[in-house]
């Protein structure tokens, strides 16, 4: 019974569908109709005009994303706890040839208007220290906390008025979508890129990135091309993303892990160490209690020494989902 | 009728079938049943030792690779038609730091020891010029030859006399093998690593990045996780290029290429710019006649102003094959 | 009266002449007998055999350094207050391509063993975490305190445990060694490298970078020469680094500005923050204090919001010295 | 008898003395009243507004302007023959990022419109081509050839015609004007950049990098910073540009080098490969003619197999150039 994580959940069926279909001739590259047409089917889900690239991983999409607003010699502000800080294995330093990550404070794993400008107050206006051109948030955040719109918009504002420009790390942002209940738009109001995650959420290996700013879309183009992430069968990672936002597919696969992970957090009571918004739950667990749990059946991640990390994903079994719900409530 | 390239063509039957068979739970990243097959199943197919990683792309595989052998103030000696130097959209100066592709000639676009020799010879051993530090050749050349188990040889022990690495850029390294009739060692004896093709022989998203000294695998991760080419569902990919080698498919792909391509030679007669070795062919086509081929609905790329390259795949339609062949016997 | 920095304070008599000296026909480059004589002469005041590259500034010195250790996708382990991390614009990201700063915490901005195997403990060794490779400390720290030769040793061995390179930066290294009264080896033992500061400390344009494997110089000077830092006239630079270690002008020069910071603090009663042990002084004064001193003219750095850092030279006026100390102790 | 080179040669008495002159305290970095005084010098003699910022040596001052003028993805055209190709340690790479440089012909180590048309013709428009951004041309060349203004502005034409940056490397700048007897502007007329030469003219260790877009002067000197080349006493370099633009002496000094290497070609006749346009002479000598003059005491560099390439400096004996031109003329 596997809580481990969402990020080698299978292929959901439609997706599979979609990438069968799109097995015939094309032109190479970004030149068929499924990758000519991502433009428009996210401009239509956006409610604005944007350009999409597909990239192969989240670290692809976010890299990307950042080595298009940010220059070498800038800097990045993000919350100490990001994914692109920990766990890109450097890569945000690789794609930007060694922009530096500012780290930031925020509950939740989240960015505040005033961190930001607490921040970029304390940084000199000079060449001696790494002057910030952007801020990256995530969406969902790294411990599956939301940015509620109003926040996203304090963000964003944040970010215009120190002259920063915004990306969204968005590897779980159908996940936030879904449990705000607002317009994609409202979940990353603001931003000028967007690394729209697929693949925890029942893609294979596809990610959107998503740039507001239309005219950025050459120059990602040239970089992705660079770091080898131009795949000459390109059609088949359109296909993902075009399968994923048709039918809203993404919402409903995103529905049904945030309800699994909802349902793991109404049996957890004064366990939960963070808000449960999205498909990820950190409880209070001793390591006598997690060797419990595991005994009986159920694969998660510790979380430090005395917490657990459960990670739900578009098909969790619902007699699991159960099964563990009470195993935890029983404790 | 497709000449255009093999680098869209559709994907095997028994390609899709193993991946497929992959989407059941497995650990995330490389640490799947499948990926972890890979060292052993290569280890087979070259007779010796060898780590292997997935790479979603030809640039990917081959720049890891030149980052793994060359520092960043190093160099790499290839001939001046690489693929590296025209077609990577500056990919190996982005994996490698600023590595410097330093170029050679050579007739059908391969390089000789004696190239090699003569090139080393002309750089001062000094701080103010680039010192080589690997040579990268291309089997099949971009010219579509091969060279032969005694020219790799002599390549490799000239490398080795002047103490360079040897990287094999095995985009259609199957071509050359079906071609040669020689072990696939044999097709590459002396490399040490090979980015061994797949997407244009009937496979979808995945190149093998074979490393003849297991030891570079780790630093080969290392990259490969920073330049976000870790894909979290690898299975898939590590599907793909087992079920290529299992049961020669990729000698029985690369074979029909090669039959269709020496079909259109052997109507070619004196048109023919380079021996076909594999599964291109260049022919001297005056802007007339390419418009008259083009009028009997071929399609085909323009190769300067005087000729053509056709691109036969493993999957030609026999028909349109004999279609064109007779059509250019006819001009 | 200056007590705004060391950084900009006159060249030494001693360091003139020898540039004058300097100026006969010579080889270009490193070529030149004094730039040969380096190793020599830093070898025998470090009492074991190392080789010496010249660099025109602190940040080249120890960004050669750096990269000399490690690669691109590693990380060095430094000090959150280090001037690294905090005032080089970037330069070590730029030099290591992209290697990323690793934060630590410790009093008078020093590391302890502890602190490097509690921070190396903390990340998982796999390809998501960036991988430490060295560890760099300042002597004297950006606090103005110095490490003892114990704590050094200390140091070192907490690096070798964990596999680590061991970097010094030592802009202000002879303040340090004049402080101790130790050799200069006791001062840095264990080091790998060490960038051996002179501008500070009565030179002009020299910083030595010494390398305790000789092995590593040729890569050195490599990088050296690709990053713009190979000067055609380099005899000049050489002759201000043979300048001060010979007669032990470097050690004079050190003596004289850490009296005249000791003078100050003897005045500074409780507002010291920090132990004096070299030529930094940080004292806790007021803004209508600071506003007070500077009233009867007075020019040093502001340090926050309630104190001030004053930093002595080697041409200290004694007078000014005098002066100020006792218009601190007469606040 | 030196005839090596001109980059040894002694530093000028006036440039010395400025230096002394320049030991008064002052802000650090390019704080300094010197520093601050390059841009009103170099704007009147250029005649139109420009900002300069100092550098240690022609590869810094180069490296930052093809950084300033192009990004990590795009190239530089330049000449097979030129420096930052073959001299500079793969500097460009280094500072760029990676750009590439993209090579072409012509006489005397010069660029011509056509072969700038002809490069930019061959390069594709895609993502797999890299796409130049800047030409970078040599000011006095590699073969001691000057482009005349009207060729320089040919260049510029084409440049802008192609939507390419111009960058004017300009170590032996002054040659070029003293030989062409214009303005320095029309030496250079339509560059974007200029690396102003002074250390092979009489200068010691500084060279000017003018930014005849004076908005690029942030960018210039953030990398100048990040690169390690912000020296923190500054005012040393400044004050060695100053004292060369000040009352010409960078003409001067020029027309003594060039006279030099005049006297020496007027008696080589038909030995020339190039014509002298500048203070290098490039003969055809065979091995024994070398011999047979070094016995006489001369030293110089080979150029090959049978030929020699002799450089004046600003300060060559008259005794010495009339002695070898006797010699060559005695051959």
């Amino acid at each position: 019974m596997q809580f481990l994580s969402d990020n080698a959940a299978a292929v959901h069926p439609r997706v599979w569908q979609a990438m069968r279909d799109a097995d015939a001739p094309q032109p190479p590259y970004d030149g068929d109709a499924l990758s000519q047409g991502l433009d428009t089917a996210f401009s239509e889900l956006f409610g604005r005009p944007c350009a999409v690239l597909w990239a192969a991983s989240g670290t692809a999409a976010n890299c990307l994303a950042l080595a298009t607003l940010v220059p070498p010699h800038g800097g990045v502000i993000c919350h100490r706890a990001a994914h692109i800080e920990h766990h890109e294995g450097g890569a945000p330093a690789f794609f930007t040839h060694g922009a530096k990550l500012i780290l930031g404070e925020g509950d939740g794993a989240k960015l505040t208007p005033d961190e930001i400008g607490r921040i970029r107050g304390g940084i000199a206006r000079d060449v001696h220290e790494v002057q910030p051109h952007a801020v990256s948030i995530t969406q969902t955040s790294e411990l599956g906390c939301t940015y509620s719109p109003a926040e996203i918009a304090g963000i964003a504002a944040s970010a215009r008025e120190h002259g920063l420009k915004l990306h969204v790390d968005g590897a779980r942002f159908a996940n936030a979508v879904a449990f705000l209940g607002c317009t994609p738009w409202e979940a990353c109001q603001g931003a000028d890129t967007l690394a729209f995650g697929c693949i925890k959420n029942g893609g294979m290996s596809a990610e959107a990135l998503v740039l507001f700013d239309p005219e950025l879309a050459d120059l990602a183009r040239l970089r992705r091309k660079r770091a080898g992430h131009l795949q000459s069968k390109g059609r088949f990672l359109a296909a993902q993303l075009l399968a994923m936002v048709e039918g809203e597919l993404w919402l409903e696969n995103a529905r049904a892990a945030n309800a699994a992970a909802r349902e793991l957090a109404g049996a957890a009571g004064g366990r939960l160490l963070y808000p449960v918004e999205a498909n990820e739950v950190f409880l209070a667990l001793s390591p006598a209690e997690r060797t419990a749990l595991r005994a009986q059946g159920f694969a998660f991640y510790d979380w430090g020494e005395d917490a657990a990390r459960l990670v739900t994903a578009w098909n969790a079994d619902p007699g699991h989902v159960r099964s563990l719900a009470e195993a935890i409530g029983g404790l």
